[in-house]
């Protein structure tokens, strides 16, 4: 990590110097391939026989996180949306950069904070810091982890390979990281819900869960998957242009949690209210197509393993994504992501 | 390259699409591994028997570039940074993810811009674009490149390694860079250098030279190196602090450049004015130790390749980083990094 001593020192006046700070919070969260943060660059031998997975995301404040919330939760909040890309992929992560901007005046109380949210995801991901750059803004804060991963060579579950016939499946529940989002940023939730469905939201928006405990799946059943993070139908759309197929969701087949059934049979409109919750993204986990044939595999394969796992539709001809009700007539759907026109 | 649809579309207002953006301008630059942009993950398939470096470089809008200035020099100028640190540790680059965070309505303008001076480079140095993150900011812009290259196994000449009666080579000249930069800062410079050194200092400043060129010096001599970032005392220092020795300087073979030494002479103070130039920074090319014994060949290996290095001074035993002048006296130095307390 070089950390441009003379470029922070132009814009910060810390008590604790720039450097204490690194070597103090960051410098225990490197692994062997950061050289204890103190060179140009990391160094990475990587495995025979695997390829290398690279992703990045980038959180800006007040869009991507609350404002003047730069601790713990939005550090593993970041890593973990990461590592849902690598999840996604059927990888397993090995290390990550981190470009951390924030004001200067905040570092010294909030860089601790925010390392400790590195390091208790990073220890339960199996992952470790490998270098980065810290520079002081006078604006919102920025904070970019750019995050490696091995997958076994060729293994990479891409978002090109779904076929005609394929079934389409998702992981986990939808709906919790909305009312989350809605949570954080203290809007009104109505009707309150309870608290057990208030810790829920809260959990899916801070600590997303990435999908590595349906690696083993991906790995032997999936021929294209995605991480659910603009919405499952702008993300299942995504699959399907790489996929040159249509794909065709069951509406009522969507697994949304019970926090998020609860809040939305209560609202004037059930099903739009529906439709927020999924096109609202964030909610990571994997949608994943497979081969029909495979389906009672996977279906025992998630019960085996005790996981949560949803046939949520086909993939049929045509190309982008629908979303049919119980009577096969189309729900307009207003944002189904870039890839649909 | 995921590209938070849902994210941007929420604080930008464009005329063309984000994704026509991306589409247009960084799709083109994308190499095979970045999978058209088009994924979760990019995917690099290691060559056996080279190990990855990997470095992350992070700019500012005010701070590591002019406000305002979005275009391809800034674009350049930062890919060329973390090139610099792959260069310094003898290794060859691949591939880089961006992640770009800069005010919505500026996008349009400027993301063309940007792209051609990502484009520029990754031409003249070998490497592409393989993903990233683009996200709107309300505030300064900030860019942040996590650039990967390779090195033969074990080759990565590392800040650590130097010993006591090493030489001290630099590459290249000093001192262009804080003139360029007090150029594009609009400072005024005194006395108004000659069109010629005008144009080298902004040069220096927007296109630093990352050291490729001695790839093969530092592979077969160096023993340790850095890119010179931090002003050329403060990069030795770091090299010390690693290996446990004092690096030594002699201030009067420091190789300024000849509109530096213009400039210095006619300071009122040259040698602190020299000592600034030295401090600044942001010269890049490599500062690097090499074995007394190999002297003459590492003279000869520049003089074939046609490269300006220059012997700067030797390890010696202690700790830090000394300045000598021309009769063996300590010059007062008020900066010199983090590795010298």
């Amino acid at each position: 990590m070089r950390l441009l001593p003379k470029r922070l020192r132009k814009t910060s006046h810390l008590k604790m110097n720039e450097f204490d700070l690194i070597e103090r919070y960051f410098a225990p969260l490197a692994g062997p391939e950061g050289l204890s943060l103190k060179d140009d660059t990391a160094k990475l031998s990587p495995r025979t026989g695997q390829d290398l997975l690279i992703t990045t995301d980038s959180f800006v404040e007040g869009i991507h996180f609350p404002v003047g919330m730069y601790g713990a939760d939005v550090a593993e909040r970041l890593l973990r949306t990461n590592l849902s890309d690598i999840a996604a992929k059927a990888g397993t992560p090995l290390g990550y950069q981190l470009s951390l901007s924030m004001p200067a005046a905040k570092m010294e109380k909030w860089i601790p904070a925010f390392a400790k949210g590195l390091e208790t995801t990073q220890a339960e991901f199996g992952c470790r810091l490998w270098g980065g750059d810290t520079t002081a803004i006078d604006g919102p804060a920025v904070f970019s982890i750019t995050l490696i991963g091995e997958v076994r060579q060729g293994g990479m579950v891409r978002r090109a390979g779904a076929a005609i016939g394929d079934d389409i499946w998702v992981s986990g529940v939808l709906g919790d990281a909305k009312l989350g989002c809605d949570l954080v940023t203290n809007k009104t939730i109505s009707p309150v819900p309870s608290g057990e469905h208030l810790i829920a939201f809260e959990t899916a928006y801070w600590r997303p869960e990435p999908a590595f405990a349906f690696q083993n799946i991906l790995a032997n059943f999936a021929t294209a998957a995605a991480d659910i993070s603009d919405g499952i139908m702008a993300d299942v759309a995504h699959i399907s242009a790489l996929s040159e197929t249509c794909a065709t969701l069951n509406f009522d087949a969507l697994p949304f949690s019970l926090g998020a059934e609860s809040w939305a049979e209560a609202q004037s409109d059930p099903v739009e209210s529906r439709q927020k919750l999924a096109s609202f993204g964030d909610d990571y986990g994997v949608v994943f197509t497979a081969k029909a044939k495979s389906r009672q595999a996977v279906f025992d394969a998630a019960r085996r393993l005790k996981l949560k796992l949803t046939l949520i539709g086909s993939m049929l001809a045509g190309q982008g994504a629908v979303c049919l009700d119980i009577d096969d007539r189309e729900i307009a759907w207003p944002k189904k992501g870039y890839a649909h026109k």
